[in-house]
């Protein structure tokens, strides 16, 4: 078989320690990868000092007749994804077709066959990422998944090994690109959502199916992978709280502003006193004075305080073809050092069964609550009992003028409330919507204090 | 010899493999060393699942009568750093007393043995990292030194590990947190540079001597680490340009602030198409939109642009007993993993000869420059004469009232310069310079466009 890449000519053919990479999933990321190593592949021998040379010697397509890129050998593509795991010069695999059925059946073959396993796949880490780490342990044959968070910023890494003799007392994400996307143009295009989203889509950065961006779930996923490697153990999704940008309205954002705020999808990661680990996805007010507040559009940032290195921030581009393959490609020349010395993954990975998950409804923040209500008298006073009784405080009330629908009969009300557990609001607010007045479920915004 | 730090309860002694530590100087951040790993080094065994434990069993002082910490052993303390680096029992020997003289000696003595080194001093590396790096290659045996730029934040790792497969295009730095706070100072508290000096001093930000910071030379020192494994080659400080804060005045604070601008040191790498490297550290301004001009007080960013990854940050703390300590720690564990497998340095160093540091002469940016001249009148006339005879485009003039000395004879006068070469800015101030009514050297700022 031929070599079609990274071909390093300062280096002897002896000296250069040839690896073939074998591709699962030919689509933006791949291709990307493919480009990255025909372009850089000879610069990553040299900066290897001529240890290793990146070959893609096979990859699985759905469609085979469809033309990739310039230049692939006739026999670089196969339908059959088994065709490249089994691959005798493919010493190293690559996931990239999401998902976590065939995927997860991908990853497992690989490493049980030796070889290992680079993907970008945050579901299928999060979802399944406690049998794969077992394997992975089991075979002594690693898992990188670099791209799976946060795309070209190097945030898995800074876990595993530049906190390693950190207790990881926070993190903060912006970690879902789409969303922040929409927000943004919420804040400052003055789009109502359903026409930012459409942006979005237009523009390539959202889905035709956006669910899982806008859901919440995309950023749920890393920031579970990201809290299962700060601490150590395996986290059941289940146990997680999510909660999408789908009812962000443009009167919350501009009321967010009004109090020196901006609202981010952000996922909050928390050691408590006690070791519990609180961990939630959700529409939050943020202060305009963290730097996050200046993560906009498409990139994604995460800040991490930890107990010696203090606060820190990763900002960068969180998806594309070319940050995501940027990842991919750091991950591969990581496994070719690992081959080298026949090693496993040298940064950390999730290593015990103990470890908890805060349940949602113990944790606390000051709230942003929006009501729809009918437009009559008294609508104030009756909520405001309802949350007196139960001894939630009121830190002020506002009915803005919505300028999506200026003349309809139920408006919004919006109560900003004092901290207290989540669980606790959320009973109260079901004793709100037995009100007459209360015309659906309430929407909650967090305002989070990020110096905490 | 007993070990006091790192006993992994979780992990049976004959799993867990001892790794002693030899500390060649107990400053501060030796301090910070031996406290974190007391502190998580538990932590960091189980992280490794097993694999290591970290023991400081010597450490080299100057006065080896003065009680650094509590329980400390008896034989613990030595005044002979060669006492440290030829103890059987120290496998990693970490040099913490910085000094370009016995630091070096240090070194190699530990290169020479075969032990690793873990170092934050950027002025050893950047001044004789060329002999070092040698050195390492030679015997095989690594050196780490993620603290050494940028304290807590992982930027050496990125560089070397994260950016593999990216043809670097620049990186913008903000890495003196000394200067960086005495800037923010003088912006938003209006203080004067001598009297942000001493608040600095006062609050233990700024040495009693703090020359190298302001100066410049500690983070060209920072740069010139960066750019020598950007691009490859080392680089001899005597080629790079670097100019302290020490003649920033807040007369030009407040002019940048008038134009959208702040005032920060920056360190510019940037990759030229013809492969040149653009490296120079000075007071610049930066646009108020761009993240970078959010990094305010004793905190550190570098912005990196990858062929790649496209654009990326990593802020946080630049300095400081624990977010060194971080970094050493961490160099610690890449350094027993290192070990295990008898491997060299994973991150890739400096391999080439090659390469070329732009003259400073040859790069380009617009400027704000101002003069310091006898108030009468015709001087704008006369500066812009000569500007003008020399093809030097003025985009604007300004004649600021200066609140330190309002009723001083000569006066500031400040010209907004467009792009030009800085050798030609240079020489063409020279001519102004025999202007009668200009009373010293002018001080020339660099307008710097982040996003070009």
């Amino acid at each position: 078989m031929r070599s079609f890449a990274a071909m390093a000519n300062n280096y002897s053919n002896s000296a250069v320690r040839n690896i073939g990479v074998g591709l699962v999933g030919f689509g933006t990321v791949g291709t990307g990868v493919w480009e990255t190593i025909e372009k850089n592949g000879s610069l990553m021998t040299e900066r290897s000092q001529g240890k290793f040379a990146l070959n893609v010697v096979k990859a699985a397509v759905r469609d085979i007749s469809k033309k990739r890129i310039e230049n692939a050998p006739s026999d670089l593509f196969t339908s059959d994804w088994n065709e490249v795991v089994n691959c005798q010069e493919v010493e190293i695999v690559v996931e990239l077709i999401g998902g976590t059925t065939t995927a997860f059946d991908i990853v497992v073959a690989a490493l049980k066959l030796g070889k290992p396993v680079v993907t970008g796949n945050k579901a299928l880490l999060a979802e399944r990422g406690k049998e794969l780490f077992a394997l992975s342990r089991e075979y002594k044959t690693p898992i990188h998944f670099e791209a799976a968070v946060a795309g070209g910023i190097p945030v898995i890494k800074a876990v595993q090994d530049s906190y390693i003799g950190n207790e990881i007392e926070s993190m903060f994400g912006i970690i879902n690109g789409t969303s922040n996307y929409i927000l943004e143009r919420m804040t400052t295009g003055g789009l109502a959502y359903p026409e930012a989203l459409q942006e979005a889509q237009e523009l390539g950065y959202a889905e035709a199916d956006p669910t899982l961006d806008v859901n919440g779930w995309d950023a749920a996923h890393k920031a579970i992978l990201l809290a299962s490697l700060a601490y150590g153990f395996s986290i059941d999704p289940k146990e997680v709280y999510v909660r999408g940008i789908e009812r962000v309205r443009s009167i919350d954002i501009e009321f967010a502003k009004g109090l020196g705020y901006v609202v981010k999808l952000l996922s909050v990661v928390k050691r408590h006193e006690n070791g519990n680990i609180e961990l939630r996805t959700q529409p939050s007010f943020i202060s305009k004075s963290h730097i996050l507040s200046s993560v906009n559009g498409v990139f994604n940032a995460v800040a991490i305080r930890g107990d010696a290195s203090g606060d820190a921030l990763f900002y960068g581009r969180g998806a594309g073809k070319e940050p995501t393959a940027s990842s991919v490609v750091a991950d591969l020349a990581e496994a070719c050092y690992a081959l080298e010395k026949s090693g496993a993954h040298r940064g950390f990975l999730p290593y015990s069964d103990e470890g908890q998950v805060m349940n949602i409804d113990e944790t606390e923040t000051p709230y942003y609550v929006r009501f729809d209500v009918t437009d009559r008298p008294g609508v104030i006073a009756e909520i405001a009992n309802v949350l007196a009784n139960d001894g939630i405080g009121i830190a002020g009330t506002h009915s803005p003028n919505d300028p999506e629908n200026p003349d309809k009969d139920f408006v919004d009300m919006v109560f900003r409330l004092h901290t207290c557990p989540f669980g606790k609001l959320k009973a109260t607010l079901k004793k709100t919507m037995k009100l007459d007045c209360v015309n659906s479920e309430p929407v909650v915004f967090r305002i989070e204090n990020l110096t905490a």
